[in-house]
């Protein structure tokens, strides 16, 4: 049986993109992730309304996310 | 014994529309969910106050959502 | 020992007034419900302030109900 | 040792006034609670800044509760 | 090991006051209360913006507290 | 292993500064705090827009703090 | 397998930049933290709109948080 966290599985040591309930985007390469949706990425990226700033690497909790996107290849 | 849940069993493989707490809907082919209303939704596409955005693959976590609907086949 | 949830046990197959946190309404015939308060609706209506809105078939979670209610009969 | 919803066990079949953290009132004569304070009321009506509704059956999700009260007799 | 509950076990029978998150307060004799700091009142009074108001017997979820202090004797 | 909580055991019989989510900062002696972080304080002090408030004893329930420090010495 | 929680391992005896859900950034030197992401943080600066705040030794609740962030070292 599928989980909704496998389609994380996949996306390990790729970019993914992280809108969080605030509004605030986190894109990063994801490390690891867990049930609960906390996730540490590499190489992160934030996007709010004052623009980009790079963040390095970060742990984001979890219940921060509305959603999580593998980055389009295309 | 039924469970809310199973409604979406049918579901998997079809487009589902879910409305969330925040005013926004996403729509998306069903791949998995899970208790918690976590799912993972392919094709999707997110549509709020700015229009229609495609997201591609998405996790969208399970707190957000205020209710989710198997789109109307006719 | 009587539960609160068994007020909902005579309701299936009936339709059934949700009353949500963020004041909206959403009636449905109920298939089926859990003790968070989950319920599949089939043939539901969203009330809100722009007016009605066939949904058909929905999942709604729990955790946004203010309370429910079977239609009165009379 | 007596348990703080204890006092809702003299309650059944008497009239209860719920307040809700929104400010909303509903009283109604108790049928069954939980630990939660989900609440079954039967005879129900919900009063708020437009007046009373009667609502006859209902399940209070007990989230929403700000606090619960027996009515005064005298 | 001493537990923070335990300062409530001194105030049983004794007159308490709450403080809620929403500003309200309420103060009662204390009956019992649990883990969740549920707590059961009697000749209960809320005090808010409009004044005071007698509520008798009440049970406070306690979710909606800030702090409860036993009241001061002198 | 050290936890985050040892840090309080330390600071028991001291006072602490706890500054709240809501913005108003409470100052006490800690007697007992638990994994929740609800506190029980002596000779608590309220500081919020509109003063200072003697509390006297007091738990503060965890969920509402944002962090707790113990006053500096120097 | 790696947990989302590991990345703060390496960062123990480190400077870490927490940035909180209310806006508040607070940095220090991470003696211990648990999965609720509770940090103890030694030689913490509070950062908000009114500027700089040295805090000492500070326990911050883990679910004010939005992410954490080791310092970059370059």
């Amino acid at each position: 049986m599928e989980r909704p966290i496998d389609v994380l599985n996949n996306a390990k040591g790729k970019r993914v993109l992280l809108r969080l309930k605030k509004g605030i985007e986190i894109s990063g390469v994801l490390q690891a992730m867990d049930l609960h949706l906390n996730m540490w990425l590499e190489h992160a990226e934030l996007v709010d309304s004052e623009g980009k700033t790079k963040l390095g690497t970060v742990l984001v909790r979890g219940d921060n996310i509305l959603y999580v996107s593998p980055e389009k290849s295309e």
